[in-house]
């Protein structure tokens, strides 16, 4: 059976994670990795694949994992769709899903390719949670309650503000669906750090909770990329109230972004042009081998 | 715009709340109930809708909702099919799913109709969780643990055992997947308890699970529809072990499986001919209405 040949464009912490699981996968290929430096002090784990700066220097690419930050993702994916390769993401901004979905659904289709979006945990297989519960119990309130744990999407926008030297942003849930940030930060030298602690309050990741910046000696020393969600539903099923749902993880964050962006990628394979969220793919899509088999097993 | 026309296929307990969801929904107009004894005996709340003993008396169906007993739904499922009617149903027998899938495409696929089976709460919604947590953590083991709580499938095979006037079968979880049943009878004049019971200790609903049987004054006393679920998963991320998952529902039960069924009649609309699990088709299918605001809302 022939593998599906894919490309980790970014080497960051999930990049890292989504070799991990494509080495895992029974049906992947790792066609290279694209980082910005190149195979220049290229880490040891790589030194059995093509490490590049651009996609276009990698052969026969059928899938680009993007594991850039999400604000990179449209400009990444609009070019790589273009070029006749699927792409997959965890674009994790929730507000600006519907604009990339209907920016790379028209580039996908111009281009034959496949797009799936914002498929990390959330937004992710959180949002076919929630859209199962929904469906099943179609009045009711959904509370999604995260962590305590370490977000990366705000610890990345929190490492972009001027003045940050190093960060991280913990998630701190105070019940339904009401988020404590709790930022630690190091400063850049010659940053005042009530400025700094203002321009990431207002940042979009953080101006509608309530944020605490904390400056400490060692963020190295804070950080564990474990983390969690707590996700209820109370509603209505036909005319019968008091239908209780609940979901629970307790993961490690990029390791499983990464499993989910395999799965997608595989999930890339099998669907008609055009861009995608997770919830619009069959899941069975996201496993690997023979349909029938998984039915009679899980089903 | 245009309501789906659906028609109920059977009048138990699933049936009347099929009849809720149906009214509860949006977008469906109830063409009718297809009941053995047609408009006799007719319950109050029907006197709005055709009551008929076939089908083919009501106008203008899409989707058949079948809402029979586990056994007669191949039966009746091929019959609607042929007649250019989707089918829908929640068919609960594990082991016969991929045949019934197979027989069943082949049927719609020839009259270009959709049919979605084994679509309760389980086989059903916990299939969709099992599956997602399979792919996001592809190793590991699952624990399905149910109740406790009265099983609806397991009920009507008891009831359908020679000598059986009333039962109910009762699910109980001892753990890791392991259940109990405890089935609570009345007899029918003439018939030997020790016999009726070693006869549904070897039905195939039972033949694998600890089986207690007990002879009561009345089954009716003992009647609550409540149900539950604790579906866990341990697993591994690409190379990273020990993610952890759990679903949880307390629910009233045949309410679930009505609200799933009316959500699998509006899926079955918007996929191509062929029969369908509920894993195999896209989750957001199952909600009214416009696609992408609901992906701006749960995704």
């Amino acid at each position: 059976m022939k593998k599906v040949r894919a490309a980790i464009v970014g080497y960051g912490n999930i990049g890292h994670y989504v070799l991990d699981a494509l080495q895992a996968a029974p049906d992947f290929e790792i066609a290279g990795v694209v980082r910005r430096s190149g195979a220049e002090n290229c880490p040891a784990e790589l030194s059995d694949y093509p490490v590049v700066k651009h996609i276009q220097e990698l052969e026969g690419v059928d899938v680009a994992i993007l594991c850039t930050p999400t604000r990179k993702v449209e400009e990444y994916a609009k070019e790589i769709l273009a070029m006749g390769i699927h792409t997959v993401d965890s674009f994790d901004i929730h507000m600006g899903i519907p604009a990339l979905r209907r920016t790379l659904d028209e580039v996908a289709k111009a281009h034959n390719t496949v797009s799936v979006i914002s498929a990390g945990w959330d937004p992710g297989s959180d949002s076919v949670v929630r859209t199962l519960l929904e469906a099943i119990a179609p009045k009711g309130i959904t509370y999604t309650n995260f962590g305590p744990g370490m977000s990366m999407g705000h610890t990345v926008a929190v490492k972009a503000v001027d003045g940050v030297k190093a960060a991280l942003s913990m998630t701190i849930p105070t019940g339904t669906g009401i988020h404590r940030r709790m930022v630690y930060i190091e400063l850049k030298e010659g940053y005042e750090f009530e400025k700094v602690a203002a321009a990431i309050k207002v940042d979009p990741y953080f101006v509608n909770d309530e944020t605490h910046v904390k400056l400490v000696p060692s963020v190295d020393a804070l950080l564990d990329m474990g983390h969690g969600v707590n996700l209820t539903r109370k509603g209505v099923s036909g005319k019968t109230q008091n239908q209780l749902f609940e979901f629970n993880m307790r993961i490690n964050n990029p390791a499983l972004t990464a499993q989910v962006l395999v799965g997608v990628a595989r999930a890339s394979m099998r669907q008609q042009p055009g861009c995608y969220t997770m919830v619009e793919i069959p899941i069975i899509d996201l496993l690997p081998g023979d349909r029938e088999e998984w039915i009679a097993h899980l089903v």
